[in-house]
């Protein structure tokens, strides 16, 4: 059983990563590429990211002793959908030497596979965007939000940076002095904390200089107000106040009430010991009392244990989990 | 003093409107040509509609006995910053066979004008987009929201729809079937109100439709919860009473508790006797009750008297305005 070698991908916006593990749990290898999602990189750039890291897991490792891989990655189903990137995919795959079959599965799938080996649960994560997932018999079964920033992404780093920015302008509406938060933001957006003597002509200009970039450009603020938080900062305290109770909203539109499966928190928000984490926890917590809750950890390893749960030699999954992903919480 | 004529134009996103009144209070012709918005048309367009409309209002008369002009329009600060702008205004303005000056204001201080004689109060606009502002010696004064979609202009027609999509996206996460309002919106989008075996497939063409339109096409959904609120839908009852909810609050920006100075309420979704208008009046009759509450009316109209009012010859503004400017509530 030793023999066999599984090796798992989990694949960013910006970073790809690819471990190559034995069933005993042994790291024969792992490897690192640039970001590879397909939706906003393109099927051909990520496949060469894929590529990239399944080279250096693979330095070592006979290719003909892997028996099984899985990719996860955002918009799994998009690439599924294209013919001409399942091929790139195809490809990257036999260009390693790879022979095996492989999976491609949702990025929330892995997220929730890399906390947790019960076969039901439901997974929460917030990043740039925000997304609840129910999971049964280890697929995304039922999803909430994951609606994009215009129309929902509620609580997500997204949320977080617009709502920064919205309660300076309304700040600057009153002729009220900025307090810290918006402070921050108004220094990171114009480079400058000061106020035009007609604070109107502030607003224009932050509004012009948000409206010019990309929308989803406002996330990059969510650490604005997870480091303003950390300070006890009021107005960013009761803003990750409001982003946990919109991410546990969400969760709730696919999770009865009761439910004692397991809850995997993740993406950058959740993970760690950051406020907004801690928020989402107590909240949660409060909602769902029995129900165990996890960090996502390494999803990689968690994309490896999906590939390996389905071959013939394993019997007991759960235990199989416990040696091949790093418990986290 | 009946000799004297003055022209008032209001040039909006979808017409441009002229009139031509003398200080009796006749009205010696109106005009009526195309959208003309500078910012969105550019302002040589904007400048065609404006000679269309005041050639039209003015083929009765003598352009000789027209003293004073002013042209309401939105962004006419960012017109009267843009040299070339105002030149093409300024050329239109003489092909119309005008020798007299003119003056550029804001919509939003003719839509006050249009509702008051007031030198102090309050506008209150809401259409596609919401802004309130604040009117000190007829001049506006201060301003609250008016941020654009991304980051404002909450309670607008483009926040009633964007709210609308919400719900019904919420209500499919749930798998929950449609109420009525939901069931309108997604017809309106999808051209069927019917519902995919698995709902994320009709999410997810929910949200590429509405992702690949402008945002700001979202406002056309507004008269979708307008006339479901008429009809007592509780969804929709419940958006409009949270969309004047907002609007009050943006108002509080720049109004003090206890201002007793006249509100006047525009704005395609405040002006007639929609929901959101009595919802509106009901919202800001709690804050402020002692203040006159009135609506907006002929821009154009209030245009030429903003023109007149600074005639030598106009000795009581307020008079005047009784004269020139329709009544309206």
């Amino acid at each position: 059983m030793s023999d066999t070698v599984v090796v798992g991908l989990d694949i960013g916006g910006t970073s790809t990563r690819a471990t190559a593990l034995t069933l005993n749990g042994q790291r024969l290898g792992s490897g690192r590429a640039g970001g590879g999602n397909p939706t906003s990189h393109g099927a051909e750039r990520a496949a060469g990211e894929l590529l990239a890291a399944l080279r250096e897991a693979l330095a070592d490792v006979d290719p003909a002793r892997v028996r099984a891989g899985t990719i996860g990655l955002a918009g799994a189903a998009r690439l599924l959908a294209d013919p001409a990137g399942r091929d790139a995919f195809d490809r990257a795959w036999r260009d390693a030497g790879l022979r095996c079959p492989y999976a491609v599965h949702g990025d929330a799938l892995v997220a929730y596979a890399s906390g947790t080996a019960s076969p039901e649960g439901t997974v929460l994560i917030a990043g740039t965007g925000a997304i609840a997932a129910r999971v049964g018999e280890m697929r995304l079964d039922r999803v909430a939000d994951g609606h994009g920033w215009l129309l929902g992404d509620a609580g997500s780093g997204f949320w977080l940076g617009r709502e920064a920015v919205r309660r300076l302008l309304a700040d600057l509406d009153q002729a009220r002095t900025p307090g810290p938060l918006a402070t921050a933001v108004l220094t990171e957006l114009l480079g400058s904390a000061e106020v035009a003597a007609r604070p109107r002509d502030t607003v224009d200009v932050l509004v012009q200089t948000v409206t010019r970039r990309p929308p989803v450009e406002l996330a990059r603020l969510a650490p604005l107000v997870v480091a303003a938080a950390v300070d006890g900062e009021p107005v960013a305290g009761a803003l990750i106040e409001e982003a946990a109770a919109h991410l546990a909203e969400s969760t709730a539109r696919i999770r009865p009430t009761g439910d004692t499966t397991p809850i995997v928190l993740g993406g950058g928000l959740l993970t760690g010991a950051t406020p907004l984490a801690a928020a989402v926890r107590a909240e949660v917590g409060r909602r769902w009392p029995d129900a165990p809750l996890r960090s996502a950890g390494d999803g990689a390893a968690a994309a490896a244990w999906l590939a390996a749960r389905n071959l013939p030699e394993v019997t007991e999954p759960a235990a199989l989990h416990a040696l091949l992903v790093p418990p986290t919480s």
